[in-house]
Formats: structure tokens, C-alpha cells, sequence
């Protein structure tokens, strides 16, 4: 299909202000459509969770990043190679946990909330939700399972913007039956 | 406010993919929301036309782009320059009317369709017509109102996507009361 090999030739760079816009379109659709910010949230969650199953193959393709030895190498790969991508920014990665099995991904800046205010009547909206599950997603395809909140945002005043991700397990591949 | 000043000075460039997909849950949202096709179509413009009204602030912002001396120089800021800067492609300005009052831009490639297919019992559905919003709400901000549609859609089996564009009148400005 032509339009497949375009898609991964392609390398179209755009503003991200049409994507903010888009995107508070969609949040603000959930909200019309959902009782309460938690089922908006889950919402969100869920459709980022299928943005990301999906794609992890664009991703693929386009960095030609292979498989990561730790999760260390996986925090550097989503900070630098993956937000700069498809966020046009670089988060830092820190707050290590001891065991290794758990960081931060540090947003100065997150492209998903300029030109956003939350209304007083959404203070358990988790607007940029939707990052949460295309990590979960894209991680899972390629066999890792992990937990994805936001723990600082600043559209609730906090300074900068916090992602925890932490490894839950790595998942066996489903071999073919009799295989081995 | 610090926000708004960030988003003159950054360039935040990234690549379509994720708005491509967050569009695509976007549309399947409204089609879960509402009865038929015409009426997501006419959500997603009014969608859009919301969009529009926002972004050519930061549109006039970015691009130093003065007022435009007639609708030609129009359709190439619009074809080169903003198109460019917000999806990444540009596409060709043809296809005028003798009068000069309507033209239709082609795109090649339309990134807000890469990945899609349209289900069967979606015929009617003009899935990029959020487009068709935006810039029918970003011209009304400069004082044009124009009419803005899609005449063809590589989704509906022709080869190119095509706007076509017609330009209806100049908004006056409204002048405060007792001024000149």
C-alpha cells in the first residue's frame, strides 16, 4: 500500500499548536460525555492506551531504536528519542528509585497545555491522560508492562510537569503452540 | 503570563503521527456520540471553526505575515506558510475561478489520514472536515468569510484530498459607537 511506505519515509515536522488545539477539542468532548473527571480520565487513558499499541511501529521504524538492555536505557529512549519525536520536547529523567524500577520523566513544558486553563468544576481532571496510556501501550508491545500516572502537572500549580512510570513485569512473548 | 509568552518564542516541532491518531480517536468519538454522518461532519467543522478563531493568533505570531492585498496572496500564505507550519505539508493552490473568488488547494498527502480507513457504514463521513473549520474560523478573524469544503478525499477513493475555497465577502470591523 502507498500509503504505508509513505508513512515511514515521511518525516513531516509540524507546530504543535494545531495538535493542542485538536487535543482540547477532544478533552472537552469527553467532558460533555462523561458524569465525572475520573470516567474522563479513564476515557483518556483508554485512548492512549490504543494510540500507543499503534504507534509503537511508527516508532519503530523511525529511530531504528532496537531492543533496550534495562529500563534505564528504555527512560532514556522514551525521554530523548520518543517526546522529542512526537512532543517536540526533552524531558529529563530522574527520582530513580533504588531498585531501578521506577522515574520521572520532568515536562518544563507540556505542548498539550498552552492555551489551557481548567475550569474550578474540574479539579480531578487529569487533562494530559492521554500521554499515560500511549506509554502503557507503546511499552506493552514491546513486552513491558508498566504503570503510568501523573504525579505534578502544571495546570494544578505545580511547577513543572511529573510523569512516574514504574516496571511492573516484562511479559512473555506468546509463542506458537508446540513451538520450542 | 509566562505561558503565553513561552508559546511566541517556541518552536516545538514533532512529527504527525500522534496528532494523526489523537485526531483519529477524535472522529471515532463523535461517531460513538452522534446519530449520523452529517451531524459529525458538522460537529467537527464547528470544532474546528473554534480551533481556527484561536490559532490564527498565534498563526499571525509565528509567521509576521501582514494583512494579505487580495484572496491570491491568501491562498499561498495560506497553502505555504500555514499549512507548512501546522500539518507539515504544503499544498498546491489551482484550480481558480475566473472571477479570482475561489480556488482549491491540493494535497498530495493528507497527515491526518495516514493510518485511517473508512468503515463501510461511514459513507458520508467527511473525516478531515475539522480542517474545513479552522480555517473558514481563522479567516473570519481576519475580517474574510469564506466557504470552505472538501471536493475530493483520498479516503473516498480519489487520488488527491482537495479544499476548495470561495471566498463570500470582507467583515466589516465593527468600530466602536461615535468613532470616525
Amino acid at each position: 500500500m502507498s500509503r504505508q511506505s509513505n508513512r515511514t519515509t515521511d518525516n513531516k515536522k509540524m507546530n504543535s499548536e494545531l495538535f493542542t488545539l485538536t487535543y482540547g477539542a477532544l478533552v472537552t468532548q469527553l467532558c460533555k460525555d462523561y458524569e465525572n473527571d475520573e470516567e474522563v480520565n479513564k476515557q483518556l487513558d483508554k485512548m492512549g492506551y490504543n494510540i500507543g499499541v499503534r504507534l509503537i511501529e511508527d516508532f519503530l521504524a523511525r529511530s531504528s531504536v532496537g531492543r533496550c538492555q534495562d529500563f534505564r536505557e528504555t527512560a532514556d529512549v522514551i525521554a530523548k528519542v520518543a517526546f522529542k519525536m512526537y512532543l517536540g520536547v526533552t524531558p529529563s529523567v530522574t527520582n530513580w528509585s533504588p531498585a531501578g524500577d521506577e522515574f520521572s520523566l520532568i515536562l518544563e513544558s507540556n505542548p498539550l497545555v498552552d492555551f489551557v486553563e481548567l475550569p474550578d468544576n474540574h479539579n480531578a481532571l487529569i487533562y494530559s491522560n492521554l500521554l499515560c496510556g500511549v506509554l502503557r501501550g507503546a511499552l506493552e508491545m514491546v513486552q513491558m508492562a508498566v504503570d503510568v500516572r501523573f504525579a505534578q502537572d502544571t495546570l494544578r500549580g505545580d511547577n513543572v510537569t511529573e510523569l512516574r512510570m514504574k516496571f511492573i513485569k516484562r511479559i512473555e512473548e506468546n509463542l506458537p503452540a508446540g513451538d520450542e
